[in-house]
């Protein structure tokens, strides 16, 4: 009766340093490794080839930004061709002198680029100067169309819009997908720092309870290598499925690669009984476009 | 420096039955003794004063509602203003032949109604019948402001909907609160049950997180008093603060009366190092207005 729409994906965590070439080999093995295991989608944390520069604002950081489609498109495009496998990756994009952006692409089986996204909230706080560096995003929040189903990719503060979310699920995604790289300030206590994880975790989970579908997040572990004035990364990448269950978790500190198999046709059951989309009131919520509504 | 804001609330979870005067005075009780324990603010679970009904379509329900003003916000109001505390109240509200809401009623600590909320999505799905009965309401998302702080009173279904606190949000509630009636099909297996349990906490614990206000969540426990068809109330009344973290916690079957003191002062502390406020994207959440995006 039903399709077999069985998908078996991967997220990968994984402590990076100052050194591009190394980062990107280990992120090759990684995506290597996680096919040969199998995986059909591959998700990467974000800016995965630098250090997490945004740490502080210098100019000579911008250096690091390239083209898309540019040198990293090609050579994992190339990786994504020879494995046969859908890679999501996350770039510092040059798109003009002056105009950069926090990017993601993801990669066709066929090694063609099947879209991109901008990162459309940027933040900016202390240790992550986003705003510095990035242009926010002019794209939207339209979902890609791939050979294992169309992906709604956000990138790190966007996790905490439930906005963008519904967004991507209202254009037709069937995964929610977050590259990205957050942490913790070791100054704050530890109750403060275990409410901000579980806080990061719980938003997420929801963004899969409110609109039906499976999350991905793929976040950074460790301290980059020990670059002066980093963050933390706290690792805990996920998976979880259409009701907000954990299906795979990464610990907060140890490089690893997470998998589930997700069943892309369960959306569709669990909305026919939790039928939010069906009751949204569309013709009352016109005050959500305000900065604040009194 | 900083103004001191503390404020103790409380939530009610009882187990109720088909004797709407039983009800009331269980419910009566409780909110004594919340006061009597330091609550200001004292929130009930969903149509307090009656089984919740909807677990059948049948016309003779509808003599269990009443106007707004009507004989309940007389009698409760008399009680808020002996206890000198504020009081939700959730109604089965007689607008006029053929037009009835699933209404909320936040009373004042004079007695006096300070607003009303009238549910704005209406669940429909087997044990919840509640189309059949509930208009859905057309007054929107607009907070109500107390003597204790200005509430964001929403009901039950509108608990999954991100869209709904946002509003509230925005529209400057302090506090979201959540009269609710929900439960499980014991049918389904204990797996399906824990996953819709930790949805249901999940989803409204985000509303915290994603707005950095603290939620207040009311359940019915048990059975209505063994009435057929009834589905298994799941408790589990919860407090959460600004990040979504537990206060307080009730059980799945227990009757209980749960505490918090809240800051009403941390949002705007929490708000400060995770501004999601500031980076809203509203220039590019039109689609939100749509059914569907595609």
């Amino acid at each position: 009766m039903s399709k077999k729409t069985e998908l078996k994906v991967a997220v990968i965590q994984r402590e990076l340093s100052v050194d591009v070439a190394k980062n990107k080999q280990k992120i090759k093995d990684a995506i290597k490794e996680a096919s040969k295991n199998g995986a059909k989608l591959i998700v990467l944390q974000e800016l995965h080839n630098t250090e997490y520069f945004c740490h502080k604002e210098d100019v000579r950081f911008f250096d690091l930004a390239e083209s898309i489609p540019g040198p990293s498109t090609v050579e994992f495009g190339e990786l994504a061709k020879e494995l046969g496998v859908v890679v999501v990756l996350s770039l510092f994009e040059k798109r003009a002198a002056g105009i950069y952006h926090n990017s993601a692409v993801v990669l066709e089986k066929d090694g063609s680029i099947a879209g991109i996204y901008r990162k459309m909230h940027i933040p900016d706080d202390p240790g992550f100067y986003e705003k510095f560096y990035f242009t926010q995003g002019d794209i939207g929040f339209k979902a890609i169309d791939t050979s294992v189903g169309r992906l709604g990719v956000l990138v790190c503060w966007d996790q905490w819009y439930p906005e963008a979310a519904r967004l991507m699920a209202l254009d037709g995604a069937e995964i929610l997908i977050y590259p990205t790289a957050i942490g913790w300030d070791m100054n704050d206590t530890s109750e403060e720092r275990r409410r901000q994880l579980e806080a990061w975790i719980t938003i997420q989970r929801a963004h899969a309870v409110a609109n039906g579908i499976p999350v991905l997040v793929a976040n950074r572990a460790g301290l980059d290598g020990g670059v002066e004035d980093s963050s933390t990364f706290w690792g805990n990448s996920f998976i979880c499925g259409e009701q907000g269950e954990f299906l795979a978790q990464a610990d907060n500190q140890n490089e690893s690669i997470i998998y589930a198999s997700l069943d892309l046709a369960r959306s569709d059951k669990v909305r026919r009984i939790w039928p939010f989309f069906r009751d949204r009131r569309i013709d009352a919520y016109g005050d959500i476009l305000k900065r604040y509504g009194k």
